[in-house]
């Protein structure tokens, strides 16, 4: 097991954890690019976007429904925010297990 | 039914297809923010993630799931692309209707 989420997931490596269940975890990005800047992660190891299955639809659904719950409780809801997955080299994907980037807490600039 | 995205859906105004079936369609970007930039919109008029319920999140996550087979039929997997919901006025959302960005083609910059 070399993937630094699923040690974190694994309670190996240490973290700043905003939001967890059975399936999700959610934790303060380290390297903040926004004021507001949380991961969220599924706990089934997918390597990124590319490797999900149909079958995974709701699960990474629910990435994006405890993101918006996470801003409501952030009190982001009505000013807005940004969810972004990237995929591989081109998208700068760093750590190869999917996790959806909330960014927010100021006005943000261009999504390229 | 003043939602651009509900009359390019009911065939009212043209737009630029790339994919549909039963509850999504998919279509350029008129206004691209990247070499390759396609929406991806779920048939159901949800006004923005803020309003999904969490029963949504199997036609949501169907969302990216369907990027990323349009990803691979433009030859993008491997590369790399990068996927985006905006919500709200800090983010740049412009139209009322849940729309997922697939940008992709070159080197992606920032994600705010």
């Amino acid at each position: 097991m070399d993937c630094i989420f699923d040690k974190i997931i694994a309670g190996e490596i240490p973290s700043d954890k905003v939001y967890e269940d059975g399936e999700v975890i959610a934790i303060k990005d380290i390297n903040p690019s926004a004021l507001v800047h949380i991961l969220i992660i599924p706990k089934k190891h997918i390597e990124s976007v590319n490797h999900m299955d149909e079958a995974d639809s709701a699960l990474i659904g629910k990435l994006i429904y405890t993101a918006s719950n996470i801003a409501k409780k952030k009190g982001l809801s009505s000013k807005g925010y940004r969810l972004v997955f990237n995929i591989g080299e081109d998208a700068g994907m760093v750590v190869n297990h999917i996790h959806l980037h909330l960014l927010g807490g100021q006005k943000l600039g261009a999504m390229v």
